[in-house]
């Protein structure tokens, strides 16, 4: 597993390439609370910062000859975004059928897309691999990937050192993994508690069980909480078993109307995954120890028109 | 005048009371523009800045008697932010018919709301500030505001001292008179241009003619961007005319597309007075130097529904 020294390290890789963002008292939603707002990072999702770590780990040949990864999602915009600011080439393999608007934002990063069925991602990816020597750089199951997003508990307890609550989304694990491992060492007194959609509560399914349970595909895409779908990796449920105090899951109802809530109370556009945290904090008090309580906001990469109805289903209610 | 040594000072007083917001690169909108979001502030805008300063530097008995202004706007629930923090007895006065959300804003902070017919609103607070021993605080014809509005552009210069062009909002100008002193004081190759609506253009109109002109109140309403529908003193003024390089006007279709680029491509919730300036970098290159270009987004106090229809409008536009 990983340890604080290697979040630290992570620390010193981001430095003026991810933001360094502020903790956001958000008194009109709660007194006690901060936001960490990681919408707020190039390309909307904290995913840059392992991206980046990960990036500037390699040897620098590896780093010059390029990576390759095969997520269409945040974490291939978060690599095209890291190899343009360290000036490595970056391949995303991506399946056929593909959002557009995402194909799009990936090359405009510099990145080199390339198509293939979505039966063939891994096993294209690992041909390119191969065949033109890059590295594989994993979205989540990653050990420089989990340090590097572990540099936001980091920042949290630099900015806020008597944190009591840290509520963090679950997806992959690799954020939660990461802060689990800075906060608990930084402010050992803390608690750090894992939020995840009632519709996709893997983790908390597995943590319960104290053993790595899938869910099926078809159950984990039923949340509009498109991050938050993806499966832990054995590495991600080692660090959730032995680092994160528990986990909490929220309604499809309570997520949205937080993405709602947070335009307009904290002025900053999550999408629903980053919502989640803020969700748990509002809804499901009685199961959150009390006290000083940072809500990660991990992402705000929402559909511009979902984000549209939300706040006009909130005015129609008030 | 103010001047850099001023702006030091209210850098201190503000410090763990305003966010220490950050420069976010905007690569999808401009490939060298960095946005100042102060939409992240507590209630939502900068004037949490001057608020803060302008009471931390009266004398502690006066402090202890507290302060009062007639704004129902962002200077109002920013002195009674500032108020709540340092511990200060804030008393707002509002004219009668002031939006109910606005004025339950002010007493969620904590501050007492005066409610007065509209035409008594200025001799009533001084009436009170008498009666009561109050300090009246303006929003922006005061020393001790602006230097603390000016605490951005110290901010923007420490984090990109290699700063080109800063765009700064033009209302009453004490956001603008602050920015300028800090920004031309600590980095002198740089360029400073106001930005105002074309719809209320009386800064521009004044700076052109070398004299302060004002325009009526039912020509400064036209514009959506309420924020900046307010007329220069002469103390703003004086700032304005020898510390700015320039100022750019922009049309309301170009403010308000921009709110809803914001959204979408840098995910915060701009008002439209915080739009103009990355409106001003996309629609008006052609007026602005070229180089490393600095927005401040000053607020981000949108009605949701305003929000909600340009983003369908833009969905629609795609």
């Amino acid at each position: 597993m990983i340890t604080i020294e290697d979040v630290r390290a992570a620390a010193k890789s981001i430095a003026g390439i991810a933001v360094r963002t502020p903790l956001l008292a958000s008194w009109a939603i709660g007194t006690d609370l901060w936001l960490k707002p990681e919408n707020l990072q190039p390309i909307g999702a904290f995913k840059v910062r392992g991206a980046v770590h990960a990036l500037l780990s390699l040897p620098l040949d590896a780093q010059a000859a390029g990576v390759i990864t095969h997520s269409s999602g945040n974490h291939g915009q978060a690599l095209a975004y890291a190899g343009r600011m360290v000036g490595s080439p970056v391949v995303v393999v991506v399946p056929e059928g593909a959002p557009a608007v995402k194909v799009d934002a990936i090359r405009a990063l510099g990145a080199e897309v390339v198509t293939v069925p979505p039966a063939e991602r891994e096993s294209r990816t690992a041909e390119l691999a191969a065949e033109r020597g890059l590295t594989i750089i994993p979205p989540y199951d990653h050990r420089h990937i989990i340090a590097g997003q572990g540099t936001v508990g980091l920042e949290i307890v630099e900015d806020l050192p008597e944190v009591d609550v840290v509520l963090v989304p679950v997806g992959g694990g690799g954020l939660a993994s990461g802060v689990a491992t800075a906060v608990k060492a930084l402010a050992p007194r803390a608690t750090v508690i894992g939020v995840e959609p009632a519709l996709a509560a893997d983790a908390a399914d597995s943590l319960a069980h104290g053993e790595l349970r899938s869910w099926t595909t078809e159950d984990r895409y039923r949340t509009m909480a498109d991050g938050l779908r993806t499966p832990l990796s054995e590495l991600t449920f080692a660090h959730l078993r032995e680092r994160l105090d528990g986990i909490v899951t929220v309604s499809e109802e309570e997520i949205l109307t937080t993405v709602s809530l947070l335009a307009r109370a904290a002025r900053i556009v999550a999408e629903p995954s980053g919502a989640v945290t803020t969700a748990a904090y509002l809804h499901h008090r009685e199961e959150l120890p009390p006290g000083r309580t940072v809500a990660v906001v991990s992402g705000g990469n929402i559909d511009p028109a979902l984000l549209a109805g939300l706040l006009i289903a909130e005015e129609l209610d008030a």
